[in-house]
């Protein structure tokens, strides 16, 4: 019998999923569908390393001893104040022959989890070097993938900070691939590193893609580079500006938030056309504006939440890159 | 040029839709593609009730005075600490020639906003009398609906009570009619009122559907009953728990979460088959748990927000309840 989700890691409380663990168990010999990491570097998520810091004073050595510490106490480096992880990337040292990759990976292939560290049984033997602006420490160490967690292989011909940038928003342009139909009219909110990524996948798939943002530059040069069709300078969080110019543009059949402010709701709900589509993948959305918000306004719209997973997903955001030379300098110039 | 969400009527802050504003103006001659009713009753919504009734030290006459002041100094009746409003009964008064439902109404006709009051511009000229159990007011005043705004004829064949309990969740079964395929497996969490809709909706769609609720005679009266196939008694908090018994039952092509209580997003996530979908109908969604909970579980699931409307939503449901006795059963027993 598998165990895809991890339960038997979980220490305490009994009956959570490893996520919502306090403590799980690293060292629990490998079980047949699970898959054993040597890992070689942890990528902190921001709002957690921000907060280390500040517990630490800034001291780079006082950040990591405390990484080390909080990895002993809860086998997982979940920071306990913020709830958040982050990523790792490594060298698969073992693959147990029901893991769903036992024929896809071996021992060496070096890949990146896209699972998040909240959930990943972790042990630390040395930590080698911390890099506090890139929020990266160099380690020695062990981790478990289960049955369900995403993973990607490393590509050799991207940088490997642009590669990682790539798959933490991986999900997004793999639900607008999914989503978007030739001739259809997209909105992307928000021209950042998913937004762009959302409007290539939309023109691949053969929309009209308008790119916004409230820094006129952003989405004009999305449009220069050939990865939009139009662009719009405007503060999402105004729901009238921006229905008065989908009014004069036409309505859209879908709305991709990729927004990073709180408030933009009821902006890509008036956006979208009678009987279109909102895609929500900023993590500032809140569930009650917007199905309350759609629902005051008479609405036929359908609101769909941004699930960051999607099989393919990084296969499909890494190809996009790199066929598209102009996502590549987008990505490298953010990650410089 | 119509004016289909109301701005004119915003006296400030200038740019808000009416459901933020702090102020409408509900005396402005009606526009062309305005309707105004003659309100002969407000259902307050429960939390607002709530609110205004502690505040009131539960003094009815104290409450109405309250009401009465809200609406005078805000043009509309949306409670300034709780933000929420309730809907209205009353008659059309007149129908400006350019509003959608110029053809299908005409003065005198007895209709319920499903808009909600917090953009509802109001007037009140008399407060007849208040009923405090069943959080409502019968009043005599005015009300503007916009072109946006959705109405429903109140039936003749049901309770008045009943026909605005059937109104109040009737977005659940139009969506569940939208997205269920004959042949599916369908799970509904929650056998109060959305979910019981929900329920016969997706059996008169051609699905297997199965009626769980925390409370085991729920979901047994709603099988005895043929709304539901099969009952499920399990709290949906418990995630580990319902994925255990959607293991052994057969994973799920459709969730639909109609519970009432936090935390459900998981286990809803959980007991969907891969490629199935979510459809969140309880207002105690979270939206990064349910996005951020699929991601960490590797789950290829479609999360989808519940619209509160659809075009059509008010009579398919009343139909729905007209068609099926022990709906009219279980609806006259929830609100008697």
């Amino acid at each position: 019998m598998g165990d895809p989700y991890g339960l038997r890691r979980v220490v305490r409380p009994k009956g959570a999923l490893p996520q919502q663990a306090e403590v799980l168990d690293p060292q629990l010999p490998l079980g047949p569908d699970e898959l054993s990491i040597e890992v070689e570097r942890l990528n902190i998520d921001a709002a957690s390393f921000r907060q280390l810091s500040q517990e630490c004073g800034g001291d780079a050595q006082r950040i990591a001893g405390r990484v080390a510490e909080i990895v002993r106490a809860r086998g997982k480096m979940q920071n306990p104040v913020t709830g958040s992880g982050g990523m790792l990337i490594g060298r698969v040292a073992e693959v147990g022959p029901e893991h769903p990759a036992a024929a896809a990976l071996k021992p060496g292939d070096r890949i990146a989890t896209l699972v998040s560290l909240t959930l990943t049984p972790l042990e630390l033997r040395e930590i080698l070097r911390i890099e506090p602006r890139a929020e990266r420490l160099d380690v020695r160490g062990r981790a478990i993938l289960f049955a369900s967690g995403p993973w990607a292989r490393l590509p050799d011909d991207l940088p490997e900070a642009v590669a990682l940038a790539i798959l933490d928003v991986c999900g997004a342009p793999a639900w607008v691939a999914r989503l978007v139909r030739s001739g259809d009219r997209v909105l992307v909110l928000g021209a950042g590193k998913s937004g762009s990524l959302a409007c290539a996948q939309a023109r691949r798939n053969g929309a009209h893609v308008t790119a916004l943002d409230y820094r006129p530059d952003a989405p004009r040069m999305l449009v220069h580079e050939g990865i939009a069709d139009a662009a719009m300078a405007l503060d999402a969080t105004q729901p009238l500006e921006l229905y008065a110019r989908a009014a004069q543009a036409g309505f859209y059949d879908l709305v991709v938030n990729c927004a990073s402010v709180a408030g933009t709701e009821m902006g890509s709900i008036l956006a979208a056309r009678d009987g279109g589509e909102v895609l929500f993948f900023s993590m500032a959305t809140s569930f009650t504006a917007a199905a309350l918000g759609a629902e005051g306004v008479g609405k036929d719209v359908r609101l769909t939440m941004g699930n960051g997973y999607a099989p393919g997903h990084a296969e499909l955001a890494l190809d996009l890159v790199r066929s598209t030379p102009a996502l590549q300098r987008l990505f490298a110039a953010r990650v410089g």
